[in-house]
């Protein structure tokens, strides 16, 4: 069969995937190393994510504010662990002026900083710095504060929209006045993940601490959700950090207690990024192209005209009117009557996973009926309705196809978490080739053992389990 | 008279402004050189106003994209006005990774660029390097793109809000077939500033182009919306920019005609920043602190329980009844039940500029009155009226106060236009410490006589009229 994009997921997840992003019209590598360019749809689909996600942070009392995109070394410099793991990727600002010097435009050698700057690859530095003289006394506390924006990591193998130099996130930072209070906001901000990325994304997820090894540079708990994809890989998308008083002593963040006292406080950091776009993309998206979660779909519902000369301007008409009784019932409708053939029209669209396809042909217009299709399902969907019908139950297809992806998605990843009994069970299911995460006790007496079986097949230790932490979630990963 | 801010603005316009914005808690200068952190509260006033300007200019058609930060030094290159232009404020990254050497963490050497990127000033160059790939067909045509980022041009002087090194914006950067069509373009999203300003932020604009001397780097014609702050100095906050064919044939933006023929296209690109919100400061606020418009108060009404220990709990959830039922009208309320004492809790919503003010005590509680108080006008507009009168006249008290802002404004920039005969009627007129905007005949025979009085009096040109484009503003400007 036929499929839009090729290769197919099975033939070449990878260059599926790659593909899929062309396909969709979603983003395409930059000029930059490393960096890409989001184009208009994908954009769209990011902003749609982002006001719902900043929504409900700041249901939770985070303010957002902005802080400075550079970064004085000698801040970074400050918490050892921290500096350790970000100090390969970061990228350096050394001069403030260009000249011409030999017909060639280079750093002015006067402008050169005595003190560079580091792009943010994350803000806890800048952002404790600036904690350290907001934060007074316990009626400061808690401190809630988020920003949106950009942030930079030097990656040397870069993959749109999960691996790239530059990316824009979320990342919040809050400050409390005991290790207990940090600790539950920890544990709640990954609650809030988790339930964006399952009710919003349709993407169920899998919630747990990560191992010591790997940890935020910084932080005493790490919290992760951690998706399945299609090919069985992982993907870290959210995660929440317990930083227990590392960046409180470097920085010096103290408050005075009722008591008069003078304390270190306790901080958290959280952050989500264009990486979940990734993670959504990979989670639904088939061998036609993208399958968009109606609540995170630029368009929701797409009208296809399907005119000919003579029936051109009542039928576009007709779908124009259409489309805004649908806007009236409060759904992002596009009525697509470029002057593009109706098949073409109908593959873009596929392309691009708008959730539902309503078509109009002349006939059907007279007979006050519409053909739909869910994009999730396919033809096996597609069936006549009335025009009525649609509009008084638009919604209502949107809210079950929601649904009906993350159930999906939800018995997929059933097939591919197993559980193990040992090490040679994890070497001999690996060595058949099988696929996804694997649960195995985390046996801190065997770690070499371990250690090696994790560098043979190129597998890494994604999370304690939270129902029982001492199981491990093992498995390849973006 | 004790005001809230010392110096006032007679005493000391500018440094009254870098007391504003702290007493207001909007911003403050970071340890990065030229950068400001924007608080909370100052971040909440830019997201009102991006929300607004951003539905507006999606409504012309326009989409939002996402372009890298760092730009190559040789695309900068590329044209040759531009790089002029930004060339000396550029910050420059020139190193990939950190490196502990001699105990002290510095540039990698080995991790040196052999090709530098500057972060980006503006993004003409590298949306211009995409669009030469999209842009294929006269199909493609128009096309419209804008971001909201943030930017940087190394600053001398830094200034919170109108100069900092870093700033956050929208560019937007469109395509057309034919000049007039850019053109009208240009003269579109001029006006659309030009509308923002006065109906979003109640400031009053002249809206004209800049001369040859004053246009963007690689512009044929700038529009400018200039302001006239409570100082008599203009505040340049938007401009739009008919770009020509400068980028055009600079990266190589073609299109195929419907003849079938290859054709360099015309564009343009248009911008407003976090400076507006100094204008937004300057222009309103008094010797008590900031003054907001309804538009884009983060508050629009905060209401104040004047408790005493035996009412507390009544009066705080009556206060909070009351917001409830005001949130209900659509009024973005704060109900302060915090423990500081009222007048205290007084002043500091004076100081940030909340638009009205309503005070509750338990005698007025039981008569089921509140007392109100606009900002803009203080102690004159304070007057107890019922509750159920405030729920149902709130909006149209904050419509009137959007107006009168508004009108206010407009009325004390009319005392700040001189139209002045000739240069030594112009020289007469600040030798004698007039303020504000000198409107006179733009005779280039005169140019150096001209030039000499601006370098006397530190004054610029800021635009032509619009309504006479043989007359010219000038003025002492931020």
């Amino acid at each position: 069969m036929k499929t839009a994009i090729t290769p197919t997921r099975a033939e070449n997840f990878s260059e599926w995937y790659q593909n899929l992003i062309v396909a969709a019209d979603l983003a395409e590598n930059s000029p930059v190393r490393g960096c890409m360019t989001i184009k208009p749809y994908g954009w769209a689909i990011w902003e749609l994510m982002r006001d719902e996600m900043d929504k409900r942070i700041k249901a939770c009392g985070v303010q957002n504010a902005n802080f400075p995109l550079l970064i004085p070394i000698e801040f970074f410099n400050k918490e050892a662990e921290h500096v350790a793991g970000f100090a390969k990727e970061a990228a350096v600002v050394t001069h403030y002026r260009l000249k011409m010097i030999d017909g060639q435009l280079q750093p002015d050698p006067d402008s050169c900083l005595t003190e560079p700057y580091i792009i943010r690859p994350t803000s806890e530095t800048i952002i404790g710095e600036a904690m350290s003289r907001w934060v007074q006394s316990y009626r400061d506390l808690p401190m809630k504060l988020n920003q949106w924006v950009n942030v930079m990591r030097w990656e040397m193998r870069p993959r749109m929209f999960l691996r790239t130099a530059e990316f824009n996130w979320q990342e919040g930072h809050n400050v409390f006045a005991t290790h207990e209070e940090a600790n539950v906001d920890a544990r709640k901000m990954h609650r809030l993940y988790a339930d964006f990325m399952e009710q919003v994304l349709a993407i169920p997820v899998i919630m747990g601490e990560k191992t010591p090894e790997e940890r935020f540079a910084g932080a005493d708990h790490t919290y992760t959700t951690e998706q399945i994809m299609q090919d069985g890989k992982a993907l870290q998308a959210g995660t929440s950090h317990d930083l227990g008083q590392h960046f409180a002593k470097s920085f010096g963040i103290q408050y005075q207690g009722i008591d008069g006292k003078l304390a270190y406080a306790w901080t958290t950091s959280w952050g989500t990024s264009t990486r979940m776009m990734g993670g959504l993309f990979m989670t639904h998206s088939d061998d036609d192209g993208l399958i968009l979660p109606p609540a995170v779909a630029p368009y929701q519902i797409v009208i296809i005209p399907i005119t000919r000369d003579d029936t051109a301007d009542a039928l576009n008409k007709y779908a124009d009117d259409l489309g805004d009784k649908l806007r009236a019932a409060g759904i992002r409708v596009l009525v697509d009557t470029t002057d593009m053939r109706a098949p073409d029209k109908m593959w873009k669209w596929i392309k691009r996973g708008v959730p539902l396809r309503v078509e109009i042909g002349a006939r059907e217009m007279d007979a006050g009926t519409v053909t739909v299709t869910r994009r999730d399902i396919g033809r096996d969907s597609k069936r006549v309705i009335g025009t009525d019908e649609l509009i008084a139950t638009a919604n209502d297809i949107l809210r079950d196809m929601q649904r009906d992806m993350f159930n999906a998605a939800s018995a997929r990843n059933k097939t591919m978490i197993h559980d193990v009994d040992n090490l040679d069970a994890l070497d001999a299911a690996l060595g058949a080739g099988k696929i996804g995460f694997f649960r195995i006790k985390y046996d801190l007496t065997t770690v070499a053992a371990f250690d090696a079986l994790m560098e043979k097949y190129k597998i890494t230790r994604r999370c304690l389990d939270d129902a029982d932490p001492e199981y491990v979630f093992v498995a390849k990963s973006y």
